[in-house]
C-alpha cells in the first residue's frame, strides 16, 4: 500500500532511479539488437534486427503487451526508440516527446511539448507527420515540424540547445527525422511544394553549432560539390553543373528537398540520401534537367564534399521525388563482393549501385505497371546512360500545359513514398512497402510567392487499373537481379515502414490498421492484428528483461490518409490523394497510439 | 484478389449484407447475454452478465482481440453496444456514432456525425463526455451534448427523428444515455452548475413526441407528482412538497439535474433514478431543504407520475449529487424475499430501499472515512428519521459563507460518482468502484446570470488523509448488511464502470488506463493490461460466434480527469479537481480508443 505514496502520488521525475547502460554511445546501442538508438535501426538502414525469438514458427502466438496513447490525432510515422529501460515516443504536430518506463508498462517519465506555432501546419505538404527521434550520447535529437532543431537530456528531458533550420513563413518546415554522426547531426528540410531551395545541413552534436550546409542546387560552392572530384556515373560534374540545367533564376525556388532518411557507411564516411523533386509540378516552367533534384548524393560527413551524384529522373514531370531511403549492404554481385546501395525510388525503378563510386548496377522496375519509362538505359556508352526511356504518352512535359495527361503509372506518391524497406541478410532479399496507384495528371502555369503552394498541376489518383483493384503490394525483392521474388497483394498502400528479424519474420502496417507477420522466404501470412488506426508509423523491435517486443504507432495520415487526416473531401484535394484512398474511411479513423506486441508468458 | 474489389473499394452501404438477428426487441437482446443493447446491460442496472467462458480460472490469458481509434480524444464514458454481428460506438463531443461489423474485425458500416455547435463545450461541467447509445427495435438512439434526441436507423445510420430536450444557451446540456422502455425513451439533463431546472422527459419512441416531463423541483403538477399518493419514507408528500422547501423563485434556479442512469422494473413498470444537487453550490443562498433535490425518485414509465421519493442530502452543502444508479435486485432481507434498491451515493453512503415501497432498509458508510455526517437516523418515530446527522465541524453551512471548510470527506465527488457498480446474484455483491478523496470547500456569494456558471464555492481535493495514500478504493460491499466484504486501494479514483460474470469475475478500468479483472470472491487480481489511456468508460460483455469478448472504452476525462481533458493547471481549476489529478499525467494522455479481449484460440 505504501507504494502508492511513491509511485502514485509523487512527481515521477523525483523518484525515479535511473537504468544504467552499459555504454551510450550510439554506435554501441545501434550494434546491440536489444536497443533500437535512430530511426533506421541502424546507419545502413537496413531495419534488420538480430532478435529471433519472435520466429516464423511462433509469431503467430503474439499479443499485445501494452498500449499507449500519444494524445495526438493525425498521422504518426516514424517509431520509438529503445535506450536500456527507456522507450521515447514522438508525436506529429505539435511534436510532443515521451519518455516511458519500460520496467513500468510505459509510465510518464518525462514529458517534453515544444510551443510551436501553429501557421506552420498549412505549409506542411503531406500531413503534420514527423518521422522520429535520434539518440546519441546522451540526448535526443526532435527536429520540429518549424525545423527546430532541439537537444534534450535523454534523462531530464531538460531542452540542452536548439537551433533553427528553416523558415516556416517561407514554406521551409520538417518531417524528417535526423542522423547522428559521430559529433555532428544532419538534418534535412521540406518545401518542394512551396518552391523553397532545400539542403542538407550538418550541425554540432553539442552545441547546434551550424557546421556544413548543402543545397541540392545553385552554384558549386553551396553545392559543396567539387566539379572535378565530384562524379556522377563515373565523371567528373564539372563546372556549373546545377546552374547550367535551370533556366534563369529558377534554381533559387527549385525544390530538391532533403525530407527523406540519411543513411551512413563509417567505412567510406559518406551519408547517402536523395533530392527531393524540381518546384513546380508544371515542367513547362523549369526546361533543363534541373540538377540536382532527384538525385543520389554521397557526401563526406565531416566536410559535406559530395563525392558522387545519379540523377535519376532528370526533368522531373510527375513529382517522382527522390528522396527515399539508400540501402548500404554488403553483398555478391556477379559473383564478386561489392558494396552496394539499394534505392526504391518513387519512379518506380528499384536501383543497385556500387556505393563507393556511384556506379550504377541495376534500374528495373519493382512493379510491372510502371509506363511512364520503359526502361533505364544501361548502356554505358550511350549518350543517354543512366537515365529513363520516357514515353511520350505519359510525358507531362510533352503533353503539355493544360493538357490532362492520363494513365501514368505509378501515381505521383511513386510506387514507392517514404515509407521505408528493410533488408534481411539471411535471405538477402529486399522487403519493400509499395503502392500501386496510377494517375491522371494535368500541369499549369502557377507564380511564386513566398510561403505559398507552388504546385502547377492538377491531380487525380486511383488503383493502377487492370491488376488487383488493390492500391498497394508488399514485395520481396532480389537487388542484384532487379526481380520481384513475392508480392502480396494488399487493398491500399503500403504506407508503414517495415522490419525484417533474424527471426525469419517480416513485419508491416496497413493503412487500414492492420500489424501483419510474414514469412521472410515466402510471404505467407503468419499473424495480423487490427490495430487502433490505420498504420504508417514503422515497425521497431526490442529486448527487455529477456522478452522481444514488437512495437508500432499507429495514426492514419500521411500523404496517402490526409484526406481524413486534415478531414478534406475533394477527390483532387490534398495534392490529388483524397478520391483515391477515400474508402479508407470505411475502415479506420484518426489515432495515435502506440501498440507494444509480444509472446504470451 | 478480386476480394479486394468488393471489400475494399466500393462503400461499405453498398455490399453489406445485414445480419439477420432473431428478435430485435429490447426485451429478447437484454435477456440473451450475447448481446448488449442498452448501456447498463439490464433494466435492472446490475452490469452482470451469464457469460462464463471467460472465469476466474482462465481470465488470466485473456489477450486482446481487437481495437478501434474513435477519432476522438478527451473523456470517453459509456461503452459499446452490441445488437447481433454489429457494434455501435459513440464519442465524447461531438457525439459520433460508428456501426462496426464483427464478422470483419470492426470495419465501419457507418458513421453518424452530428453537426454540434461547439459553444456546448464551455457549459459542460465536467468534460465532454457522454455516456452512451441505446438501442431499441431497429433505432439506435443518441442524445447529443446540445440535448438534440436523435433516432438512428441501426442499419443504415439514417436519421428518422430528432427532438431538443433543451437549451445550451441556458446551460442546459446532456451527457446521460437514454432508457428506452416500452414506446418511450426516458432521457434526463445536465446543467446543475449552470442554475438549470432538471427533469425528465419522456418521447415517443417512434416519432419522438413529448409524453411527459417530471421537473425535479416546483408546482406539484411540473414535478408530476400527487400530494396524497407520492409518498416519502411511508407517508403522503403533501401539498406544495417542493416549493415549500425553497426560499422564494430560488427553486426556478435550483439544479436537480438528471445527469445520471435510469433503470426499470417492468413489474411495477417504475422508473428509478436519483436528482443531483440543489443551485448554487452556496448552500446559504438556498434556504431549506430544496426539495426534491438528491432524491431517489420512483416514477410510473407510462404516465410519469411519481410512487415515492426519498430525499438523501436534504439542503446539500457538498454537491453530493444524488444521480447514481439504482441497482434493482430480488434477495432475502431479514429472511424474506424483497424487492430491493440499492444506491451508492455520493454522499458516501450505501442505500437499500424497498423499491415498491420506497421504504428505507440499510443506509451506512461505503468508506469508511466518511466525515460529513455521522449516519443516517433510522429511528422510524425519530423526527429526523431517514435525514443524515451533520457534523457541524464539516457543515458548509454552519460554517458559513466564505469560511474555509477544511477535511470533508468524501469530496464534492462523492465517495462515488457517476461510475456505475455492478451485482452478482451468485455472490449477491455489489462491486463498487469508489473514490477515495477528502476535500475544503469554501462557499460564496454568487448571482445568477443565464448560461454562465453559476457554482458558488471553491473547492481542493486530495487523497483521504492518514490512510493508504490513494485516491480510490474498488469494494465488493454487502447491501443487506451494509457491509464492505473486501476492499482493493487503487492509486486513483475508479471512474470506470464495472461489469460481474457468471464466470465469478469483476472487470474494471483504472484513470492510468489498467483494465483488471479480480476474483468475484475474493478481489484477487487475476489479470491486468494497460490500454493506451486512462479509462472512465464501462466494461461491457458480449458473445460472437462462440467467442465471449470483454470490451472497453478508454480516454481519460470526466471530472477526475478534467485536468488532463481540458488542459487545465491551476489545483482549484475544474471545479477543485485539478490539484488532486495532477499526478495522473504521469501515467497517462488523451485518447478515444476501443480496446476488445478474449482468450486465446
Ligand atoms: O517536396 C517536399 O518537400 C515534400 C515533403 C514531404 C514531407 O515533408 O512530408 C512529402 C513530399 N514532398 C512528397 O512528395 C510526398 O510524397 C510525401 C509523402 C509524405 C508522407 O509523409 O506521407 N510526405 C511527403
Ligand atoms: O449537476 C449537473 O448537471 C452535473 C452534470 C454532470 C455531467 O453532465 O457530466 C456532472 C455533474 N453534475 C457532477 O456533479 C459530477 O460530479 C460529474 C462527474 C461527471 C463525469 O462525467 O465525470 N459528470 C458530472
Amino acid at each position: 500500500m505504501r507504494k502508492f505514496l511513491a509511485t502514485a502520488l509523487l512527481g515521477a521525475a523525483a523518484v525515479y532511479a535511473w537504468p544504467a547502460t552499459a555504454n551510450d554511445g550510439l554506435v554501441s546501442i545501434i550494434k546491440d539488437p536489444k536497443q533500437w538508438g535512430i530511426q533506421t535501426g541502424d546507419y545502413a538502414n537496413t531495419r534488420y534486427s538480430k532478435l529471433d525469438q519472435i520466429n516464423a514458427g511462433n509469431v503467430g502466438k503474439i499479443q499485445v503487451a501494452w498500449t499507449f496513447s500519444t494524445g495526438v490525432l493525425r498521422g504518426h510515422e516514424g517509431g520509438p526508440l529503445i535506450i536500456g529501460d527507456v522507450m521515447y515516443v514522438h508525436t506529429p504536430f505539435p511534436n510532443i516527446v515521451y519518455a516511458l518506463d519500460l520496467n513500468d508498462d510505459g509510465r510518464i517519465i518525462w514529458k517534453y511539448e515544444p510551443k510551436q506555432d501553429p501557421n506552420v501546419i498549412p505549409v506542411m505538404c503531406c500531413d503534420t507527420v514527423n518521422r522520429g527521434l535520434a539518440y546519441s550520447n546522451g540526448m535526443v535529437y526532435l527536429h520540429q515540424a518549424d525545423t527546430t532543431l532541439v537537444a534534450l537530456d535523454a534523462k531530464t528531458g531538460e531542452k540542452k540547445w536548439s537551433v533553427v533550420n528553416g523558415d516556416p513563413k517561407k514554406g521551409e518546415t520538417n518531417t524528417a527525422t535526423v542522423l547522428p554522426v559521430k559529433d555532428k547531426v544532419i538534418v534535412g528540410i521540406s518545401g518542394g511544394e512551396f518552391g523553397v531551395r532545400c539542403h542538407v545541413t550538418a550541425y554540432d552534436t553539442k552545441t547546434g553549432k551550424q557546421i556544413w550546409r548543402g543545397y541540392s542546387m545553385g552554384p558549386d560552392d553551396e553545392m559543396i560539390v567539387d566539379p572535378e572530384k565530384t562524379t556522377a556515373l563515373g565523371k567528373p560534374i564539372g563546372k556549373d553543373s546545377s546552374l547550367k540545367s535551370w533556366e534563369g533564376d529558377q534554381w533559387k525556388i527549385g525544390g530538391g528537398c532533403t525530407w527523406g532518411w540519411y543513411s551512413y557507411d563509417p567505412e567510406t564516411n559518406l551519408v547517402y540520401y536523395g533530392s527531393g523533386n524540381p518546384s513546380t509540378w508544371n515542367p513547362a516552367q523549369r526546361p533543363g534537367d534541373n540538377k540536382w533534384s532527384m538525385t543520389i548524393w554521397a557526401r563526406d560527413a565531416d566536410t559535406g564534399m559530395a563525392k558522387w551524384v545519379y540523377q535519376m529522373t532528370p526533368h522531373d514531370e510527375w513529382d517522382f521525388d527522390g528522396v527515399n531511403e539508400m540501402i548500404l549492404t554488403d553483398q555478391q554481385y556477379d559473383g564478386k563482393p561489392r558494396k552496394l546501395l539499394t534505392h526504391f525510388d518513387r519512379n518506380g525503378f528499384g536501383y543497385t549501385l556500387d556505393r563507393v563510386t556511384g556506379e550504377l548496377l541495376v534500374a528495373e522496375k519493382f512493379d510491372p505497371v510502371v509506363n511512364w519509362a520503359t526502361k533505364v538505359d544501361m548502356d554505358k556508352n550511350s549518350p543517354t546512360y543512366g537515365r529513363p526511356m520516357v514515353v511520350s504518352k505519359y510525358s507531362t512535359a510533352q503533353q503539355g500545359e493544360d493538357v490532362n495527361t492520363k494513365g501514368i503509372c505509378p501515381a505521383a506518391l511513386g510506387t514507392k513514398d517514404q515509407q521505408p524497406a528493410a533488408f534481411s541478410p539471411k535471405t538477402n532479399l529486399f522487403y519493400v512497402p509499395t503502392n500501386h496507384v496510377c494517375m491522371d495528371y494535368e500541369p499549369f502555369r502557377v507564380s511564386y510567392t513566398a510561403g505559398q503552394p507552388y504546385v502547377g498541376a492538377t491531380l487525380s489518383m486511383y488503383p493502377a487499373p487492370g491488376s488487383h483493384g488493390g492500391m498497394g503490394n508488399f514485395i520481396a525483392w532480389d537487388n542484384t537481379k532487379g526481380k520481384i521474388v513475392w508480392s502480396l497483394p494488399e487493398p491500399f498502400s503500403v504506407w508503414s515502414g517495415a522490419l525484417a528479424t533474424a527471426g525469419d519474420v517480416v513485419f508491416y502496417g496497413t493503412l487500414e490498421g492492420y500489424l501483419k507477420a510474414v514469412d521472410a522466404k515466402t510471404g505467407k501470412e503468419l499473424y495480423k492484428f487490427k490495430t487502433p488506426s490505420g498504420i504508417i508509423g514503422n515497425v521497431t523491435t526490442y529486448e527487455h528483461k529477456g522478452k522481444q517486443y514488437i512495437a508500432i504507432l499507429s495514426g492514419v495520415g500521411g500523404w496517402a490518409g490526409i484526406g481524413l487526416a486534415a478531414g478534406l473531401t475533394d477527390p483532387n484535394a490534398g495534392l490529388g490523394a483524397v478520391g483515391g484512398y477515400a474508402a479508407l474511411s470505411n475502415y479506420t479513423n484518426l489515432g495515435g497510439q502506440l501498440t507494444v506486441f509480444a509472446l504470451p508468458n
